[in-house]
């Protein structure tokens, strides 16, 4: 079984981003950007800031940050040249809890009292654990990671407040010690697993109905491992009814110029 | 040599804290607490409080945070029953960027919009270094640490800009290799030295003329090893000119019930 070949896997970051800009790519980018991390995105007016921050602050497995661009500012340093408004693939509109739509880029939401957050995604540590032998099917069937709301409270901050959502990745039994060791060498994306092995402790009642991504049935030799996921904001926001917010778009990140070593 | 004995120093972190409600205290914290984490004190309005909670993420090392309350809040998770505004030895009050008093307490400044923020502090890896058998000559004697200002920019965040603050502390050539390897195993209480050797080099004049704390003289067979400081923040407000803080004295800090494990 081979990963499917995507024609932008050898496109570097600053590409990805120009097509995203063009209108040209509004696709996934798991595996995309030749080893680069990848950013979750969280944009919130300036009163909304600081308990977001704070949020983030109080809850680093499902938010490690990134980046956090002052007030109106669109161009951050983990990206030069980039303007966060158009180059990712795609983007969410939330007001008052509510998605609204899902858009190409924001340029025209813009206000100088937006306040961008970059928070790390699993996508950086899949490429340790593949690097260690794990295999990850998702990736190699070029599908999007499975994700589930847990019934796990996050720390809530000022407003925010709400559940964690958990990506979910099926390991070989003899493999789970090393992705827990190799995920957990990766505090800024997301670090070791919150639960491992059985959903309904955590409040999933089906695997095969996950709220985000792709559905990946188990093998006889595998156990599901659940790791804290960069969606979780947008979860908290919908709970929280935050006034207005903009996310991108599940599975199409922001791609930085850092790299994930 | 032996270590002064304070007669404090069985006390635990509940007992000090409740000799500083009672004015009965208002001496340095360093050695007290029973090897309780001690943290650095900044209170700031909540217009200042995003700008200040940004300058932290972006300055990890001289403000590792350990707990940020949310406005109005005076009873610290870290500390349960504990009043941020009586609880500390000695705080200072500062407008404008200008030290006006140091005081012993704050509760008749106390404002509905007030946020605190509580950070790392080094005393907290200390004792790992004594652990170690890494002699700290100012410990042995009863002495503030010495603390300098830096050339050293911390990333400016909104309002906030100014020079790194350090601690530096005289070891052996022998255990510097050590000494960097256990400080920098606490990334929450400012990690690994930022500098060793050369004063002059990160703008420091003269170790016998220290900025703050006291002053101690290097062994023939000793370096100077500098940390970064979480009196930054002091200097940072002072440089940045905010129009109110408020911090503790320096050596006077908020004794919390966590562990330095």
């Amino acid at each position: 079984m081979h990963a499917k070949t995507n024609p932008l896997a050898t496109h570097s970051p600053a590409m990805l981003r120009g097509l995203c800009r063009a209108g040209q790519f509004t696709g996934q980018t798991a595996g995309l950007g030749q080893g680069h991390v990848q950013a979750n995105l969280m944009i919130l007016p300036a009163a909304d800031a600081f308990d977001f921050l704070l949020f983030c602050q109080r809850n680093p497995r499902a938010c490690p940050l990134i980046e956090v661009l002052e007030a109106g500012q669109f161009e951050p340093r983990c990206a030069p040249g980039a303007d966060i408004r158009r180059d990712l693939p795609g983007y969410r509109v939330f007001e008052h809890g509510v998605l609204l739509r899902e858009v190409a880029n924001i340029s025209d939401l813009w206000r100088d009292d937006l306040v961008t957050f970059l928070i790390g995604c699993s996508f950086s540590f899949e490429s340790a654990l593949i690097g260690a032998g794990i295999r990850l099917r998702h990736v190699d069937s070029g599908s999007n990671v499975a994700m589930f709301k847990t019934d796990i409270a996050c720390e809530s901050a000022g407003r925010f407040h709400g559940n964690l959502v958990v990506s979910m990745r099926p390991v070989k039994s003899r493999d789970i010690t090393r992705a827990v060791e190799i995920s957990g060498r990766f505090p800024q994306v997301h670090g070791a697993p919150v639960h491992i092995g059985h959903p309904g402790a955590i409040g999933i009642g089906d695997l095969a109905l996950p709220d985000f991504g792709d559905a990946i049935a188990l093998h006889d030799d595998e156990l599901p491992v659940f790791w804290a996921c960069g969606v979780t904001p947008q979860n908290v926001v919908q709970t929280s009814r935050i006034p207005f917010c903009i996310s991108h778009s599940p599975g199409r990140m922001f791609v930085t110029d850092l790299h994930n070593s």
